[in-house]
């Protein structure tokens, strides 16, 4: 059996292409429409409510595709808004935050630790996750503000970059976590910094190659996978130049092919 | 005469807030309705299309507030919306660029920095307007788009904030600017900071107070004042538990009396 149909990828913004790519890596053959609501990031600052109209609306737009299956590569729309897509849609939908908590579980030896926007550690999403299959896991959130608009200004290991991770990561430091949930999409890209303020032995989970294996799971037991060619198209609700700078930093190439759209608000 | 309607202020967001304060001292006895589009902020990472969308909503939904006048607080916003705003009211609609380019031509020798979000120094708007008066003056831009996200996080003169003041800074300080405008709501909170980067002669200009000015000059050629016992009302199109705690490190007593809009859209 196969699904001809597309993969709908779905982002706050640009940092969902690092799932993108990793999706592209394991299913090369897919066909992906990705929607980044770069109108109206970021989303990690805002309310659970305003968060679930916004995720829903880009989610209604991807539908209109005619995709199989609906990919929420955002780690804060996930936390806030996953039940209610999932709700919305009559297709198959997937979330960050259960693959990345799942692999959490899978490499710790008792203590975890989670950073992600404000809105995805004050929404509890990844320790609810990690204790309904850990119950006895420690896990300790912590809210990093700065480090989307330093992975956005392109200062990936700036001196100032380490000591903004310093200061972030150093409550996760001293109550010694073993393990760190790399919470949000553009973090991969400050990996080096902040692995830079942990100890060496501290393992990061980057939920994205979690959240490929998922998907090739559930289009195993689902739908089929497809047999084309593969392609991506990236549909944004906003063009600013600088988010063409942005995406070409995450996924070279990518930068010129920005197609606008508008999710008729 | 005397007009007893509001005077309405429109911001991206809360940064605005240090505008109504600026007029609120000089102005005790008006009415004020301010509206930040929290939902929607940050405008400085967007496209001018979007910006105008946004700003055309939030200045028609003042409207309906019975305002005699509209103050768009909001450096973004200003340089990339304010004709179209203006056309679209039947009342005076006044900028924070003007007054703030005005204030800066009074006070320099011949050489003023600029800085603001990477739309606002995008737009060359205060080039412009400093030219107009003043063609021979030298302006030289710089974009510093972490400079909100750190005074957000309440790092106001953090190492950290002393160390990105000094990169985004040096340029200007190397060619010798004599003035330098403020040209984003958030950036009078980082002022210490800021001032430590450059040579201790360096003015910098704040534009709220310039724009207090130009409010009282439209007040009396125009409209009248109000006779009335003075308010503000603030409205936000999201209300996240961060908004409170920023309006209420901008303007004590304001965080507890936020009230949540809906633009319908």
């Amino acid at each position: 059996m196969s699904d001809q149909r597309a993969i709908g990828i779905f982002d706050s913004g640009i940092g969902g292409l690092t799932v993108l790519a990793a999706l592209r890596a394991r299913l090369p053959r897919e066909t992906f429409v990705y929607l980044g609501d770069t109108a109206r990031l970021p989303y990690g600052t805002k309310s659970p409510q305003t968060i679930q109209r916004y995720a829903l609306r880009a989610a209604l737009t991807l539908a209109c595709h005619d995709i199989k299956m609906l990919v929420i590569a955002c780690n804060t729309a996930t936390a806030a808004a996953l039940p209610v897509v999932q709700h919305a849609l009559a297709i198959p939908v997937v979330g960050v935050v259960d693959p990345g908590a799942r692999t959490a579980l899978a490499r710790t030896r008792g203590r975890i630790g989670v950073i992600g926007t404000e809105s995805t550690i004050a929404s509890g999403a990844y320790e609810r996750a990690i204790h309904e299959l850990g119950p006895d896991i420690e896990v300790i959130g912590r809210a990093c503000p700065l480090f989307v608009p330093l992975a956005e200004e392109g200062w990936f290991d700036y001196p100032v970059t380490r000591e903004v991770a310093r200061i972030y990561l150093e409550p996760l430091s001293r109550v010694g976590i073993d393990t760190l949930v790399l919470g949000c999409t553009h973090y991969p890209l400050l990996r080096d910094a902040i692995a830079g303020a942990l100890d060496p032995g501290v393992c990061l989970v980057d939920s994205a190659q979690a959240l490929a294996d998922e998907v090739v799971r559930l289009l195993d037991a689902n739908h089929g996978a497809s047999h084309g060619p593969g392609s991506a198209r990236v549909l944004v609700t906003d063009a600013a130049q600088r988010v063409a700078r942005i995406a070409e930093m995450i996924s070279p190439g990518l930068g010129g092919n920005l197609e606008l759209v508008d999710l008729h608000q």
